[in-house]
């Protein structure tokens, strides 16, 4: 499928451009109405994320209303642990759980893996094969997956918790098994993700939204070299790694065979620069900053886009929140899509 | 009181000392089987708040067990909002919980601050009178307080939170207002911190437990300020500044007026040094490598006391998490204190 819009991808591959692409981590979901419509008709979140025609359709519910330029896969992280043989619920205003989770090395036995657990995730290939037929060409679509360690941390801690504290337990006690455990989820999402690209991703994200509670020596030995085999197994299509809080790895990170590195927003575009030579870089707003006067939204936006001064994705540094004011997610997208190098 | 053991001071104010002094944060608590058996039997965490004796035998439990080379008084920060009329209650594991929250001006008006609010904290006063007392000059008492972005945090957002995104969104959309009830809470705490220092605390330490989810900017309008007033109205003993996660404004931290910096696990020493010429360094051992075998302890230990080499409070980079093995804190604390430069 030829791209009208190719922007993102030209951007990511590192190419000169007029202007920085932009969307919003997050963009397909309640900060929507057509979103919180759809939603509400459903018995609850998985089943949105296992109807391959309901995830296509918020997928590009940002596309029509925000026109942003990138699509990404409405689905969650945690379809890897799933479909490697650990379920999850998703707990209406608390977040994921795991009925069962990783104790020992028995248990990480009796778990499937590689290709044979990724052929368990027909859905969102479907959803993907689906959205690229109804995008058409319009914008890049982007396909994600969780990080190794950041998959690890909710196998082990069974549910979202502010210090992971089990989890790290688990590397710090256990490193064998967790490099064990870190193998077989690597083993899938670079399985999965070639099945993605095949469905027609055009970009791959992948999200190590805990490697900030790492220190810098567990993030070397625990995250960065499963992250290292899938960036470099992905190939054919850009890839993006966004290993949230890792200020401190950024010169490993600028070591990943990957295009593009995002950025959170407690990090001075400046410093980026200068640790990311290589990369492209994707972010950074304060979430929060959309809950402030247009005026000012335009500007932080404007001070972003020039302080990165190119070689830069427009993005938040993080998810947008559910209660974000829509009228001001226009106003990001607008200011970033009215801006000229 | 003569201090027996001074360690701790003359490292803070910056004299060359033969080792490091060795605390951890939150040892005064569950780590501890003697804290828990007399915790067990009371209604609950506030109670042992508000009783002045059992609070000092809390602070000395480590002391006695641990041979840690300085107290910590046994207290909340939370008592600061309470002062000033907002009430709290200690969820047992859910964290605090604010009933009433800030949301208004007429809220901000009337909240009552400085030494009014101030004078309602005399079970703290007697706390530390009494630890004093029955320390007998053994090691230095510390004082402690919240920063003021932490504490409007709490009264905003109304509990704890991942993302605190209510009271980053009050900072964004209410920016005279933030700046009332900062100055506000700023007047108590100074109030409060000398009344502390005037009941026998040697050393003050302002936790800005939040500092890490603002973006640089908001720290450098919401935080950095207040935290400057507070350190610099403190005189007479040593000011140690814990702005957790706050990496990106360490160069506005060697502004502030206090002698010690504390440093988060993320952290990797030469970059506190770098940023922080003129400071001492508390920290900052990842809380969760006492989970692991007792030689990496001791080697992790090590290689961090060398790594900071000198000028250096050793601590973990967070409070000691409950389910600690107590031998492990006991390898880590007999670690440092075994070292010499």
């Amino acid at each position: 499928m030829k791209l009208k819009n190719d922007l993102l991808i030209r951007t990511a591959l590192g190419e000169k451009v007029d202007r920085p692409p932009v969307w919003l981590m997050r963009q397909a979901g309640r900060i929507l109405p057509q979103y919180r419509a759809l939603r509400g008709k459903l018995s609850g979140f998985k089943e949105l994320v296992e109807t391959p025609h309901l995830a296509a359709e918020v997928t590009i519910q940002p596309v029509d209303e925000l026109g942003v330029d990138a699509a990404i896969i409405f689905s969650d992280i945690l379809v890897i642990p799933e479909a490697m043989g650990l379920t999850y619920e998703m707990v209406e205003k608390k977040g994921p759980l795991f009925p069962e989770t990783i104790k020992s090395g028995a248990d990480i036995d009796k778990l499937i893996s590689g290709a044979d657990a990724a052929s368990h995730l027909k859905y969102v290939y479907d959803a993907l094969e689906t959205t690229v037929k109804e995008l058409d060409g319009r914008v890049p679509l982007i396909g994600f997956a969780g990080a190794p360690w950041t998959i690890l941390a909710y196998m082990v801690e069974g549910s979202g918790s502010k210090t992971f504290s089990k989890a790290k337990k688990f590397l710090y006690a256990e490193p064998a098994l967790a490099h064990q455990l870190l193998q077989k989820i690597t083993d899938t999402t670079i399985a999965y993700l070639k099945l993605k690209v095949k469905s027609g991703a055009n970009l791959i994200q992948v999200f190590d939204s805990w490697a900030g509670i790492l220190s810098p020596i567990q993030f070397r030995t625990f995250a960065l070299p499963y992250l290292k085999q899938i960036a470099t197994a992905i190939d054919n299509v850009p890839v993006t790694v966004f290993a949230k809080g890792a200020w401190f790895a950024y010169q490993d990170l600028e070591h990943v065979d990957c295009n593009v590195v995002g950025i959170d927003w407690n990090t001075p575009p400046m410093y980026a620069k200068t640790w990311l030579k290589t990369k492209v870089c994707q972010g950074n707003l304060d979430p929060c900053q959309l809950y402030g006067h247009p005026d000012e939204v335009r500007a932080a936006a404007l001070k972003m886009v020039k302080e990165f001064g190119g070689k830069h994705i427009a993005n938040l540094g993080h998810g947008v929140y559910p209660d974000t004011p829509l009228d001001n997610v226009r106003v990001f997208v607008d200011t970033i899509k009215g801006y000229s190098y």
